[in-house]
């Protein structure tokens, strides 16, 4: 089924420029090859999914929401070859894979209930006064879809965050046609799924512009896609500089286009001190093991410790040291992302602000090793280097000598994706004033748990301001992601036989809205 | 009650460099001088914004609501010294301020309503599913303010659109402090307003930093009021060249915000064939009341007119040549928009691709006197020049051959704030291929009326794709302009003591939610 194909609409190209993939856990070529899209395949997607945009915005809530359960269906179809290609291309475990594939089906199926739902639409209607002075004419309000979207997938969610996953998801629900361009870390998963969607777009007779896969290892690719003028917006996961440099080729556009990036983020978690005296010793191991989860290799991995000086965080630590010390080491996604990971460790260690507190156990060359660090909030306050995310199993515990410090350290981090807080009732007062500081800093507060695992539903926030993300305004995961993708039209005294259906007074798919300022539910 | 003060929250400065403002009508300087605010006043502001901030995001929708009628009500209690005051600065006429000052109370009195609805919340709760494998979280989601707005208030609306318009209101409405840069135009206008702003923060018992006001003439004020790290998002409207230059600044802070800049646009305006055989003649002088309207100066001028070549067009140009030669000429904002007005006129009259039709009635030197041209839909798409908005009372009439030229014309436009269509029942099956191409390229789409005059409402959409603003996911008008200025945070299993109020299970303020996807009203 595999063969390296760009995919251009229903056309399947071949250019004579390949790559291959690679096995995570033993840096071996894999048996494939993939071409490298150029910028002819750009600019022949991105026109491909100007002419396919009309067709998807007119389609109906229930039309479109059975495309997106469709693709669903197909990713299912592919079966043990998705999960074994997978496995040898990122070196993620098997019940990770398969947990991750359920994930992105049900987020396909949770965005066609929510686009059956209609509150997307945003459905307002003033009617006409004409017997006001002077007279009121008839308004609506709807959401349209702002056009083709590019998507560049994430290297550390080979399904949930990649060809399928959430960005794409939520521009098909929001009515967009998608230009993935594939991460070359997942090439062979990659193709498999882009295959699914093509499959799906077939089989529910839409435009083969809705969607167009461009696999690559170039950094031109992607630049080119941002700029391609049939681009409205830009979906994105990875790294600080690789979004900023999409934002900026974006913003430099005759017409400057949005770009939802999710680049970093340490997310502070913060220990207060009823908590950390009544269960140092359960709080240790249990950070230790959303540290080490999946090789530390999260957007939400907890980078950062925030806790009172004293014999309880003493405890704390030691009780983490522990859990480190026994971390077994593991595959990462990538050679790339394991040396960046060891650069990050070894500027810690090589940094007098911060002391190593424990390393994980060592092992076969080339794996990830967790580490963690200590260091006081004056050096975090006057080191901006101790709060640069290092992406893998690395933390650092900040030791705050009273609540102001602590408070300090709160405030002076950037924007996040996850603020945590870990409490007990004696310490709602205190939390009282922490807790609306780290709400100001991130798009996700949690207390009592962990940062890593964010589930999609209707409430989620995977977002948070600059630089967690491009646009603190919004979120890639959850239904909430769709108005990434949307923008408002008012239409003011359209004959009735004009109007768009989803403003008309019979209301044909049973929408949501309000109405001179009142809900109405259809 | 005008003594040129600068107000940084409750204190009132003066500086020593001074600005006078002008009578519009004879370029006179007017009595009062004003102080130049500088960048510490800048520095000074915002930080006392940024202090007020968690007060103001805290307050119940009810007593936010309060204080938007509050300044309304101070606003009314100006009474005949704010009609005055602007009647000399601006030109406008008297009708025109008074129904502008009913605008500007009315706005913020819908403003207060639709924060008390609470539909802007969006108050989004997923309960715990303790028992599903593995248990779901709490999540809750609300909306919450994006800090201190800074306003650059328009010279066009002197009360609807400056200190406290539409920007102010919506963002003080979404639960932001503001500091207004005052627009040297009207700055006796502005003070008036922004002293009973502060008086209102006063009555309501709000932090003083709720509102700042800072005159003042140097571009270097309002980029320093933008560069502030305690600024959070921007408010504006006025030249394309003043908000691309103020984005720019903000793209280039540490931590980027949006700026929602509200730019220019031509309106287009579109006669179907029908409705020009029917009513050339009627059609002529209509659009002329529109495009000579308050001398031209709306951002929703019609400044083209797109229509299929033949005898009815030339009816239709015919009787809208008479209008414009009769249209008296009239006092423009300021000498430098007349300036530019003119500059814009002559440039079209130097354009060997356009024809001049007519001009309004010459009279007082310094006045705007109204224009008509006319080109072909070839020359349109050839020079971009024919396609600058000229700001004021002139218009070009494109002549396309037919349907596909229409059609084509249309398409070639850059985005809009409006799009309007001119059409009888029998152009409806030519009118379903031109609307979708209209709802493309603007933000409001209207029928058989005039672009000029937005109602302030629910379903209300004043923006537009690029370049009509820099933002076109959003409106600057209707309540859906409180958006612009909120973000979601995600509460994850927070203790019920801690939760913001809009998200507690008990619902105290009694708002709109979804409940796992499905609607709940209180």
């Amino acid at each position: 089924m595999i063969d390296g194909s760009i995919l251009i609409g229903a056309e399947q190209r071949q250019r004579p420029a390949k790559f291959t993939g690679h096995n995570a856990a033993t840096g071996a070529a894999l048996p494939n090859s993939y071409s490298n899209a150029d910028v002819q395949d750009v600019a022949d997607a991105c026109a491909l999914a100007a002419d396919a945009a009309p067709a998807l915005a007119a389609l109906s809530p229930n039309d479109r929401a059975a495309f997106l359960e469709s693709i669903a269906t197909h990713i299912e179809e592919i079966g043990e070859e998705l999960i074994a290609t997978a496995l040898a291309e990122t070196g993620l475990p098997r019940p990770r894979l398969e947990g991750e594939r359920g994930r992105t089906t049900g987020q396909l199926r949770l965005f066609a209930s929510e686009v059956r739902a209609g509150y997307w639409l945003d459905v307002t209607i003033d009617p006409a006064l004409p017997d006001r002075t002077p007279p009121r004419a008839d308004l609506r309000r709807v959401n349209v879809p702002l056009g083709p979207v590019a998507v560049f997938g994430a290297s550390n969610f080979p399904l949930a965050f990649s060809v399928a996953g959430g960005d794409t998801a939520s521009a098909f629900a929001a009515g967009c046609p998608v230009v993935v361009k594939g991460h070359p870390a997942h090439p062979g998963t990659g193709e498999l799924v882009a295959r699914a969607i093509a499959d799906a777009v077939a089989a529910s007779g839409l435009p083969a512009g809705t969607f167009s896969y461009l696999p690559g290892t170039a950094h031109e690719l992607g630049g080119a896609l941002v700029a391609d003028p049939h681009i409205k917006a830009v979906g994105f996961t990875g790294s600080r500089g690789g979004g900023l440099a999409l934002a900026a080729i974006a913003a430099k556009r005759a017409e400057p286009i949005p770009v939802y990036a999710e680049m970093s983020a340490i997310n502070p978690v913060v220990l207060m001190p009823h908590a950390l005296a009544a269960r140092a010793e359960a709080l240790g191991p249990a950070f230790v093991a959303s540290l080490t989860l999946g090789a530390g290799q999260f957007c939400t991995n907890p980078g950062v410790v925030i806790a009172l000086d004293g014999p309880d965080l003493d405890r704390f630590i030691a009780a983490a040291a522990e859990a480190v010390g026994k971390a077994a080491p593991q595959v990462m996604l990538t050679p790339g992302i394991r040396a960046a990971y060891d650069k990050g460790v070894a500027a810690l260690e090589g940094n007098r602000a911060a002391r190593l507190i424990a390393r994980g156990t060592a092992g076969e060359e080339g794996r990830g090793v967790a580490a963690l660090f200590e260091t006081d909030a004056d050096s975090f306050a006057r080191d901006p280097a101790l709060a640069d995310e290092v992406f893998g199993a690395a933390s650092v515990v900040i030791r705050c000598k009273d609540m102001d410090a602590l408070a300090q350290a709160v405030a002076g981090l950037e924007g996040q994706l996850t603020a945590t807080i870990h409490l007990d009732p004696s310490d709602e007062a205190d939390a009282a004033r922490i807790l609306p500081l780290l709400a100001d800093r991130a798009g996700r507060v949690l207390a009592n748990g962990w940062p890593t695992g964010v589930e999609v539903t209707w409430a989620m926030v995977h977002g948070g301001p600059y630089p967690a993300t491009t646009d603190g305004r919004s979120t890639s995961v959850g239904t909430a992601a769709m108005s990434r993708f949307l923008r408002p039209v008012c239409y003011q005294d359209i004959p009735a036989a004009l109007l768009p259906l989803a403003v008309r007074d019979d209301n044909p798919w049973g929408l949501p809205r309000r109405v001179e300022g009142k809900a109405v539910t259809a």
